[in-house]
């Protein structure tokens, strides 16, 4: 697709392997890496329709945020190894975010790193994952915390895998949809507030849209030092409240998690003078109506996640900000004191 | 030195940090990772020094090859997670090939990646394990599995670090040296194999040689996909030593077990009629006299670990092989059934 060769879309399963069939081929073994959820739904459709998967290995995981930890790469990495991988073998991630995250890092770090392809069968994975290299486990509760960057050697998206989506998977990679169109698309941003529906087949007609979104600030700036940060809108508070959703068993998605951060990004962009009031207003009800605030964390049990954030330091916190639908501002600095005055404010509005 | 900015030759320990000083300042933090041995040895003559480290922060782990584990490299991830460092500290890797092997991995991993600094202090880490970007560590007993390419942000090298080495150390690192003479310098090899003595004060004359042979192979090719894997010479059957060995916790040094892979490698060499005779029995006496071959392991223990190594698979092994002192051939495959044959022959020759 466009500039990014090494991303093809399919609306055909049987042709989804086809742009990689020579080196899949070639390759001393194919592995598949998959979970509980995607095995069950999808693997006997792929291995009839995909005949050059017939030799696949398949590694199955728990599904689940809970798999991105080391106890389950190393499991995988043990089973490399005792099937006597070598650097020659192809690894296919096929799953959600968890899947390209977890699969992707194995990869490159496997004998210093075999090739490997993304297959995304979530929204989520589509849109945004499962693009742009990042990879990584968690750590001890705290989100990505061992990663690297590197682009899969091939990504390929059939459209269709997420037609067998539950609805709170569906609704999770819409929030990423969301920020693409707040941060960089006036004209998304309305086609989306106007859907009839928010399932499979209305959503469907926009996921091309989104990965050119994504793929333009990736490619723009691989190693996120301008403006890939745009991306990171609503995930500062995003990625704290996931972390703190683990630690209490609560199993927020990510684009729940991420939705209210953009709601609290909102917040601070008005607050800041930023984002005009009535905009801020319509932004948020919009939000409110799919993902609405369940209880949040004070801001005592928040702080500690968001100093762990990769982008923030003892100087202050890092947001994105909106100034309308399609247009954002990135490298905001927020100092803490600031943070703890504002979402103490929004923190009572909400609860 | 040469075409290789980032590598930095000081005869004098006080300006041993000045090429960074800047960025040294600028870093958020400054972290030294270093072990058990290293540490008592320099760190107070490296703090009164270099001005410029006074405010690091030391983090200390048990010396040996035993270190290069998921066990380890969790535990200084966790104090960095402890310390909220973030993406801007500076990591210091201040000792031999184990702390430059994971330090340089937990800093391609930490947050998705850290900026780094190799000190090697042994003449293994000088000549060989701190230049070229590999780093890595162990896993279930086998060298290396996991890890990824990343050359440093500087590699700062001061001889005078090796006047402290035991013997062993000194003698581990000759046999790099004694590596890049065989398979690039047929003038360096005279001049080794011409030594009084194998101490510091005579191989500290030979080092920038040897990391100019070094770094000549991985500038040539990064990804050890052609001529780069000449320095495998030695490596294939030593790395399998090595890790049998520390199953027996044995305890045999990197550079013992390759000066036993190079006496095989030239034993092949001979066999398969690359090498003459008469010169593969004066390198081998040369070898055999500094590196006396202990209790070998039998063709079925020597095995297994043999089909671990990266670079080998089920179509047989790969070994670099000499032609005489100062040329050598990589890509040499042997299968199976010769290796085995070829191995006891061997075996008995010395058991």
């Amino acid at each position: 697709m466009d500039n990014h060769p090494y991303i093809h879309w399919q609306t055909e399963l049987e042709q989804l392997f086809d742009p990689i069939e020579a080196e899949l081929q070639n390759a001393s073994a194919i592995y598949i890496l998959t979970d509980e959820n995607v095995h069950p739904l999808w693997m006997n459709t792929l291995l009839e329709n995909c005949s050059i998967l017939q030799r696949a290995h398949i590694i199955e995981i728990p599904a689940g945020e809970s798999s991105k930890e080391w106890e389950i790469a190393s499991q995988v990495i043990q089973q490399l190894l005792e099937d006597q991988a070598d650097r020659q073998i192809w690894l296919i991630n096929l799953g959600g975010g968890v899947i390209t995250d977890l699969g992707g890092w194995i990869a490159c770090n496997y004998k210093r790193g075999i090739s490997f392809v993304n297959v995304p069968t979530t929204l989520m994975g589509m849109v945004d994952a499962s693009i742009g290299g990042k990879n990584g486990i968690n750590f001890m509760g705290n989100k990505n915390m061992i990663g690297t960057f590197q682009e899969p050697d091939a990504l390929l998206i059939y459209p269709g895998f997420i037609e067998t989506l539950p609805e709170q998977e569906l609704l999770s990679g819409f929030a990423e949809m969301i920020k693409h169109a707040l941060i960089a698309d006036q004209a998304l941003w309305e086609a989306i507030t106007e859907l009839e529906e928010i399932d499979a087949s209305h959503l469907i007609p926009f996921i091309k849209r989104n990965i050119q979104i994504k793929n333009h600030f990736v490619f723009e700036d691989p190693f996120e030092e301008n403006s890939r940060k745009l991306l990171n809108y609503g995930h500062t508070l995003g990625h704290a409240l996931e972390s703190w959703s683990l630690s209490q068993n609560a199993n927020w998605s990510h684009g729940y998690c991420v939705a209210q951060g953009m709601k609290f990004a909102n917040f601070l962009s008005w607050k800041k003078g930023v984002l005009e009031e009535t905009t801020f207003g319509e932004v948020n009800e919009f939000l409110e109506e799919i993902y609405p605030s369940h209880a949040l964390p004070s801001h005592h049990h928040i702080t500690p996640y968001l100093m762990q954030d990769k982008k923030n330091n003892a100087a202050g916190l890092q947001f994105t900000l909106i100034e309308k639908p399609g247009i954002a501002l990135f490298n905001q600095r927020v100092e803490w004191s600031e943070f703890e005055t504002l979402y103490v404010l929004w923190y009572q509005s909400i609860n």
